[in-house]
């Protein structure tokens, strides 16, 4: 049977994140719904996400792949998705892959983006969608942190929980930039993985080193002691999003030509 | 005693508007209640805005004006007032202003922006500050229209209640600016002074126009009228931002410098 391919967007707030949990509101179980009554005798359907995203965490281009009894225009699927869905759960894209396409195995690189409100008063329409951070940042001391989490490394120091991390704690980031436009600041990390809540620790000791409360130099030991410790401050969900899934080399998912093509630049987001 | 100014920034998502209304959710109302523990014997506080705002429309830079007997830093004064208040009411500034500085007289022109997310799929993180519309916008046909609405003309046709207006229903439309980066379009209206829901109204007849469904060039007969008709709708509230408020020629409210410097151009929105 056919094999689909989904772009998904979610505002985070309202969800316990992406993995289905009994008795919480998560996104794959709504699409997971939204695709009974399309499946024939309403047969169950699996979706299988890119990547987990935590509580409150947002996503502008997640990516998940499903397996539907039924031949479906991408199109009409795509429609009839966003019909069942609520607003905050979005199909931006649909289309039939192959049948080996497996979201998460298949996927070359994830961009992840921490967005940071730098400055003393929130924006109020952006309180859900933003870190606030009053004190000025200093962000040449955040790009010299930074580059330490470049290349592969053992990130277990950056993991949340390294003893719940199935198999190697080492991920290979393959960048990290800063972009400021203030009071916008953004810190895009681009790898092959990420350990659970990594981006969120990697930002959140970003965010220490930018308010002096820690050091711009200690990257390379806080991996090499391989252990959690409260140096590493884990920066609230709401700051983060998964901002697009690579595939094959040099792919970009069809939201940045078409759908969003206003979605790139930090710093240019308005109440 | 001294006479403070304020800038307010708002989500007016689950506001029954700026206006005291008993029994409904009010950004006056609540900015008063804010008010009282900073008051001398808990004496109640009139905080005066410079223009209203329906259940829904958000303000990036709305001002009001207070007497508070009391003298109290302005910097304090915005930190006590932003401690009390929700979070989707933020004081943005705060400053004393001379005793005859009235938020609303004193109002050389205000601005307000239309915002639309003009795509197939709308965006979550911003459905409740975008009006989406589906179709692709025709901008030349709606600068067209929209060229009709400057200048100082009778608004009637364009107030969702004429009979409500006290006085003259005759406004001077200073500039409408239609900045489109896809699919970001905002609307850009300044003037001297609004009628109720009248920013709504321009903003609905435009979308008309650029979607085909009403001619470009019936501006001018539509004002001529003076009768509301079911020719022009009033574009959903979540689309629409008070913008800021002009006052000395030429000022520029603080924000503009130093606290929103990222909020200036449409179009490069983020999820």
């Amino acid at each position: 049977m056919p094999r689909y391919r989904v772009t998904v967007s979610y505002d985070g707030t309202d969800f316990h994140g992406w993995q289905k949990q009994p008795g919480f509101r998560t996104v794959q179980e709504e699409i997971e719904q939204a695709l009974v009554p399309l499946s024939p005798e309403g047969a169950p359907v699996s979706v299988h996400g890119a990547g987990r995203t935590d509580a409150g965490v947002h996503a502008r281009g997640q990516v998940a792949h499903f397996d539907l009894a039924r031949d479906i225009a991408p199109a009409s699927l795509r429609r009839a998705l966003n019909d069942r869905l609520a607003g905050d759960v979005r199909i931006l894209d649909a289309r039939v892959c192959a049948d080996d396409f497996d979201a998460q195995r298949s996927a070359h690189a994830k961009e992840y983006r921490y967005r940071i409100w730098n400055a003393e008063v929130m924006a109020p329409t952006l309180r859900r969608y933003r870190c606030r951070v009053g004190r000025a940042l200093n962000l040449a001391a955040m790009r010299r942190a930074a580059a330490d989490y470049v290349g592969e490394h053992d990130f277990a120091a950056f993991s949340a929980n390294p003893q719940r991390e199935i198999g190697s704690t080492v991920r290979h980031v393959y960048s990290v930039e800063i972009h400021a436009d203030l009071p916008e600041v953004e810190i895009r990390v681009t790898g092959n993985g990420f350990l659970y809540k990594m981006v969120r620790s990697l930002s959140g000791y970003l965010i220490s080193v930018g308010t002096g409360r820690a050091p711009a130099d200690a990257v390379p030991a806080i991996l090499a002691s391989r252990v959690r410790t409260a140096r590493v401050e884990s920066a609230p969900p709401q700051g983060l999003f998964l901002w697009q899934v690579w595939y094959d080399e040099g792919e970009r998912l069809r939201i940045d030509q078409n759908l969003f093509p206003a979605y790139a630049p930090a710093g240019r987001n308005s109440p």
